[in-house]
């Protein structure tokens, strides 16, 4: 069972190339980062010190906000962002989209640790639109947006849908959070810069081990009194640690490293989404991806799929996903994230990979 | 003013050696703990992977625990121990000392995020003794006890008080949990294993940035089940990263390098503490150490002292402490820990030294 589970995942890592991803998450990755430290820069301690105030202000700077705080994690940052929200206002509800991180991801640690009610807004297969804030019946604190939406392939309202839901939210005294764990990956699509997209929020949350590929780590950014009432709770929450600059250096080394690279990131997710979609049941979603990634919806029971993808990887060379998932009982999808693996795949042997695949998924049996 | 606070820590950093503690909590303490590392090895992933499996196991078997579980930091683990043996026992309270860290530190993590009311124990200048106990009014669901007693100069009970008070706690159906933050420091006074520490308790933390010097990260150890829901809270408070590797391999590392030295930290704790309580209205909390840590309380204004113990530093080129904390408008203290740097200083400078501060503490003028 386990060897069969293992199977495509093997196959993916035994392929010559890797189409998605930075590469592999080992200790390299930590360890790259510091090779231009001598070692000799002090420890942040509890918050404090040069390494995480230096940090924290370029993050301020570039999110266009008035303060940040680093944390360990997102799960960390975002329930404490929502918690300081509800608070402000009294009232302990907020709204987000039904896929949201902090609905499926956390294992109710908004409701279990801060006793917070979530308004599910929107279809779980769409994003949310103005429509839905202003439909909206019940009285909330603060509206989270995950801009791209990930579970739904990384989907995006337009700028124009974006800055009536942040008007309309101010005028009536919603506060409005960007759950942008993947921000960096949209800035392309938009045109704009981050902080131009964080000024339609009101406080922030950013991610370096998605596009920017660190090893851990999370920056809350918003009004000064929101981030130090924030390192008030991420004491509470254990999250104040004697020493965070493993993550928070690395973090740095990778952000200079690829923040510039969020463009051919997305450029190549295009590419290679217009190849999925040239195979007979296979849907890119979004058909035009928005960032660096999206999901590939397959019409095929996820067993037969994985046969023919392992198949493809071993005549072709390049691996394309390490994991299906099912969905329903003859579907099955996986989500793609292009990186800097994809620079270094050959696109011949690109091509002749999907050339193959196209012949088998018209081969296949049609069920 | 800014000038004026750094001046003993300027001072005592300046000398040729530093008398306390393990060296500089710099960025080499994590590079040091990887020269061994090819960077080959496959990051743990959300709590699971060889690198988060093996430490856990190998911190369970040393603790004579069923099973443990790698947290970023002590303060989640021991709050979420706390609320587990609540939920088990539906009893909202906990017993521990006036100066537990969770009272002092934690930003009232405990009661804010799992609303758990603290039954203080004990007068805060003793330690906990089975009678405070014995004659608690409150129905609890666990004791923390704190081995050694940190803000109290790292005082300990009796191991038969503790076996009595652990006795008491099973016959009572009241569960026994150890701030073990200093375990490994005081195996060498009680003369025992951590397991036989630990078998008198049900659940257990362990930090590894106290006496093992790690970077940061603790270890919640007890029976499976508990250890398992123990993750899902992990998880709820955002402690659950990605990538926990730069704290577990550095844990793992000066682990195995520090383990076996308590004796000798323990050894020059009683050293040192002999030679300030020859100084005239010095005193050490207590008076003999029982593990690698003491308070050094002084009859003196906190300027006063602080300008005796920068001149004593200047002449003899040994550092004995960065901080004095005021005790009083005429007394202070400050703690010493001793690890590695002990060993470097050389036992005539050292002796220089307090022939020196003798004589500084005659002469002063008597307050």
């Amino acid at each position: 069972m386990l060897e069969k589970q293992n199977t495509l995942l093997d196959a993916y890592k035994n392929a010559k190339y890797q189409v998605t991803g930075h590469g592999k998450r080992d200790v390299s990755v930590l360890l790259d980062s510091f090779t231009n430290q001598t070692g000799q820069e002090e420890s942040d301690m509890y918050g404090s010190g040069h390494i995480i105030d230096r940090f924290q202000e370029k993050m301020a700077a570039y999110l266009g906000k008035e303060s940040a705080v680093f944390f360990p994690s997102g799960t960390m940052a975002q329930q404490i962002a929502m918690r300081i929200w509800c608070d402000e206002k009294g009232i302990r509800k907020v709204a987000y989209h039904p896929l949201c991180h902090l609905e499926i991801h956390e294992e109710d640690g908004l409701k279990e640790l801060h006793h917070i009610e979530p308004v599910l807004l929107a279809d779980p297969n769409k994003i949310i639109k103005l429509d839905d804030v202003v439909n909206m019946k019940e009285d909330i604190s603060c509206l989270l947006l995950e801009l791209p939406q990930r579970e739904i392939g990384g989907q995006l309202p337009t700028f124009e849908e974006l800055q009536g839901i942040s008007d309309y939210c101010r005028e009536k005294g919603i506060k409005l959070h960007l759950d942008g764990a993947r921000l960096f990956e949209i800035l392309p699509f938009y045109n704009t810069t981050a902080a131009e997209v964080c000024a339609l929020f009101d406080s922030v949350y950013v991610s370096f081990y998605k596009g920017i590929g660190g090893v851990a780590g999370a920056i809350l950014a918003g009004p000064k009194d929101f981030t130090e009432t924030s390192k008030v709770w991420k004491r509470r929450h254990g999250g104040d640690l004697i020493s965070l600059y493993p993550y928070i250096l690395s973090a740095d080394f990778y952000f200079d490293q690829r923040v510039g690279k969020m463009e051919e990131y997305y450029e190549g997710a295009k590419e290679l989404a217009a190849l999925y979609n040239a195979c007979e049941g296979i849907r890119t979603l979004p058909i035009t991806p928005v960032s660096n990634m999206f999901h590939v919806h397959v019409q095929a029971q996820k067993g037969e799929m994985e046969r023919i993808l392992a198949d493809t990887y071993g005549e072709s060379g390049v691996g394309l996903t390490g994991h299906l998932r099912e969905n329903g009982e003859n579907r099955c999808f996986f989500e793609v994230s292009i990186g800097d693996n994809y620079e270094k795949v050959s696109k011949t042997d690109l091509k002749q990979a999907f050339i193959l695949l196209v012949n088998k998924m018209k081969k296949r049996t049609v069920v």
